[in-house]
């Protein structure tokens, strides 16, 4: 990655950019560095300190893992995104593991948490921005957190399903029940029921070859409502 | 309350006291009112702004609650805690909404949270205090989720039990269960289950008059292991 282009990126990521000296801008530069992962692979895993990732192409799932290898999606990251919970050196009031997923092959510039913590540390700006960050994504957290808890599965899928098609763009969904059952926290036997009875009311197909496919979005929604 | 009363429970729960100005201190001291809650009265509903909680005395449960009342303990405040999450105004990347409830007769100190958003604009350690103070719920709130959603129930109850002879410094615990239920995130049925087999085990002794009394601290222990 060019120098121009790391600082381009900086400047869309941190609104404090243009705030800092020259020093502080090198520092930056100077202690990040670019990273490629194909789709599916660990990013990040748990209490290691990778660093603030700035995903600049690609996607990445944030999620909790239990001893057992049971996982439960926390939230995703896109284009423009930024990562603060994965930089631990730089957030000491985070004591849990998050763990991070690539979903397409993704590219991401990742700074060091040191080196973010020792300017964090001279700079309240800069603090107050990586705190704003991570709590922003406790909203998140505590949304998933309510679904999960407190909403009747034939809702969640439902939900789960149209923000599948809004994300793509396309009306198929090429995942298997496991892989649902795993993004939303539930059990694969779970899915494949709720499957089968928004068959059997015509809201959806369900084909090994094609996928889920909507066929009735009006209706899907209505059972958000 | 004093002032003198006052500005000692402020020195006490704000790191960043003695760094304010006189006319700042003023500003707390005037903006800030006690207010007493008997044992099970709402403190907190919701998206209100009640401003931040200062507890001088008793305990307040945090939880969240379902549109059908379903209610999901987060953490517990006791003397000398601080709650930020009921200062919406001064947290605005906070947008879920919690509940507080006292859990005993409880003497509060209250700063409006509006205030201590002005202030916390003008002065970067406020609002850095203010920030790191919510964040470190977060991971109290990731704690009980994976409590909720990961750990088998025995575990759950075994940790429940414990925690509160150890809080209480006695050995029975004189909730219902449905009490324990609701603080646990489970169903009443559930409790009643797990309570009966750890009976049958030797490890609690449960009655009306006694409540749930612990025979073996040392069993239990090994539950959670």
């Amino acid at each position: 990655m060019e120098i121009s282009e790391k600082i381009e990126l900086f400047r869309e990521s941190f609104p404090f950019w243009e705030k800092l000296s020259e020093d502080d801008k090198k520092i930056f530069i100077n202690s990040s560095y670019e990273m490629s992962f194909s789709k599916g692979v660990n990013v990040h895993d748990g209490n290691e300190c990778t660093g603030v990732i700035l995903v600049k192409k690609g996607s990445l799932r944030i999620y909790m893992l239990s001893e057992d290898g049971k996982e439960i999606t926390l939230y995703r990251l896109f284009e423009g995104d930024l990562c603060m919970l994965s930089a631990s050196c730089a957030l000491t009031s985070i004591t849990f593991d998050v763990f991070i997923d690539s979903e397409e092959n993704s590219e991401c510039l990742i700074v060091s948490g040191c080196v973010f913590e020792e300017v964090s540390t001279r700079l309240p700006e800069v603090k107050i921005f990586a705190l704003e960050t991570a709590l922003s994504r406790f909203s998140d957290v505590m949304w998933v957190m309510q679904q999960i808890l407190f909403m009747s599965m034939d809702k969640r899928l439902a939900i789960f399903l149209l923000d599948e098609v809004a994300k793509t763009g396309r009306d198929n969904i090429k995942l298997t029940h496991e892989q649902i059952a795993k993004y939303m926290g539930s059990a694969r036997e779970v899915v494949t029921r709720m499957v089968k009875y928004f068959v059997s009311e015509g809201l959806i197909s369900s084909s090994r070859s094609e996928g889920i496919k909507i066929l009735d979005k009006k209706k899907l929604r209505e059972l958000i409502l």
